[in-house]
């Protein structure tokens, strides 16, 4: 990249961070990530060293450069805690409360988002707030339901540009524990399952949910006595616990006829594929383009006072 | 202990090895175990080195002592493979198809007894299979639904004297993965749950078993928010999931009115529990005298030519 940047957008999860150079506005000068996540970092200090580990390869247009930081760099165990706003919050006002990185020094002037947070029933969100942010931006009043598939994916209901109520399921989380610390990790293969088998797993799981950890065995039992191909085993287990996730989510979403899947490319057209099992339409959203605008939409109001 | 024991009995599982020097017929003169699993051991010359390990403290009246085991150590990994048997083979005649150990010296003379492999669907047990022995000694044509729970729960169906189905839930395997592998590992307290707390999980996940993974998620942010104790955590957690298994065990069995129950005290009581969530009644058995009494069976058809 030859041209200086305007400003940085960071997208930091539990596992990974990445780094946007942006022009003036929305367009992407560069992009680089890291397995920077919230288990490797100790401290604030931490968090500052890795990220200038990768931004300090830019040449800002002036210093300090603004950065627009979402996600686990404001946890309590982060860069800097940016508390929880009320859930209900209109996204469109999210920006103001934005919390500065004391101490960055003279390179960076870092504003970190806050995530979200529910009291009926308990939940908490951070980074997909940016995210619905994003769709806030195209459209101010948005009303519809969105799921946010990945370790803890969120279904979450919005009205008007505010979010009215949300839940969690932490499906990927419960996955990766159970393919890799059970009796199935010799089991299962790596990779994307293929789709018409997770198609069909999801459906089991819909006629008998209760059924998860007898199958689940199932797949051990197979494999031991019957050959079952391990990539197949992996879409089982998969869909049914995406089958799952999603018939609860639906229910106590009061079925919708349409959700917005905002993921990346592999997330979105497995959860697409688990919607059409209920009979629910999927509208795709690649989520990198979702935290951009999120993001570009607080440095709007942050660093420039419009927006 | 003082007296020479007459015959060894050996209950080896995944984690653990427990060995009984026993009187002649079913007194138990001493009992030893340790931590001696699967995992720790390779190879024929290591499980009998553990063995020897344990049993060489004792004195036996006579060489080569006979030694009746059950369990793992007959896995493809184990001691020496013992190869399953068909499913509904007649209980009484497993003893016909203990394998025994070559090569294990002038000291001990060493039989494995089969595990059990049904194919449709297809399924396998190893260890369990003598406990259930343990229950044919005392009724010949015992019928009845039996469960065993533990890292892979298993719940039979036994007509006189015969194993006609069984199935497995890998409950135990996936609790604790979720409880030390997930976002849940600084959210769940160690130890036996609260018995009311537990049955009132169980209630839950018959009402909605589909809610699972996002009432897991729950337990993380009522404790991060509302500050969850966490030995409610895993009183909820197991009860929700003992509540899937035991729902659709019921299902796959045709709701049975009362299963006997075949555990340590902790998961007998556990299971008994969640069954009267289901106003199904529990007949309580303790684990280890079923094995004694099904190796001492197979001892006495082994070794002594009658039973």
């Amino acid at each position: 990249m030859t041209a200086a940047y305007d400003w940085l957008a960071v997208d930091w999860g539990t596992t990974r961070v990445r780094v946007w150079a942006m022009a003036e506005g929305d367009g992407v000068l560069d992009t680089r990530d890291a397995a920077f996540g919230m288990a490797e970092l100790a401290g604030a200090d931490a968090f500052a060293t890795a990220f200038a580990s990768l931004a300090d390869a830019w040449t800002p247009a002036r210093r300090p450069a603004p950065v627009v930081v979402c996600g686990m760099a404001g946890a309590r165990e982060g860069w800097h805690p940016a508390a929880y706003a009320p859930h209900d919050t209109n996204l469109g006002e999210l920006p103001r409360a934005t919390v500065r990185v004391p101490a960055t020094g003279p390179d960076y002037d870092v504003r970190i988002l806050p995530g979200l947070r529910q009291g009926t029933p308990p939940d908490v969100m951070r980074g997909e707030e940016t995210k619905l942010l994003g769709l806030v931006a195209e459209r101010p009043d948005i009303t519809g339901i969105v799921v946010l598939p990945g370790t803890h994916t969120k279904w979450v209901r919005l009205e008007r540009g505010r979010v009215a109520g949300f839940l969690t399921a932490m499906t990927g989380d419960v996955f990766a524990a159970v393919a890799e610390h059970t009796v199935l990790r010799h089991t299962l293969a790596d990779g994307e399952p293929d789709a018409a088998d997770f198609a069909a797993a999801v459906a089991e799981a819909r006629a008998a949910p209760a059924a998860l950890l007898r199958r689940a065995f199932g797949l051990r039992a197979e494999a031991l006595l019957n050959g079952l191909a391990p990539d197949l085993a992996r879409a089982r287990l998969s869909g049914w616990l995406t089958g799952l996730e999603v018939m609860d989510a639906l229910a106590q979403l009061e079925q919708p006829k349409r959700v917005t899947v905002v993921g990346d490319d592999a997330h979105v057209e497995r959860y697409a594929a688990a919607l059409a099992v209920f009979a629910v339409g999927a509208e795709r959203r690649a989520v990198d383009d979702l935290t951009r605008a999120g993001l570009a939409l607080a440095h709007r109001r942050l660093f420039e006072g419009n927006g």
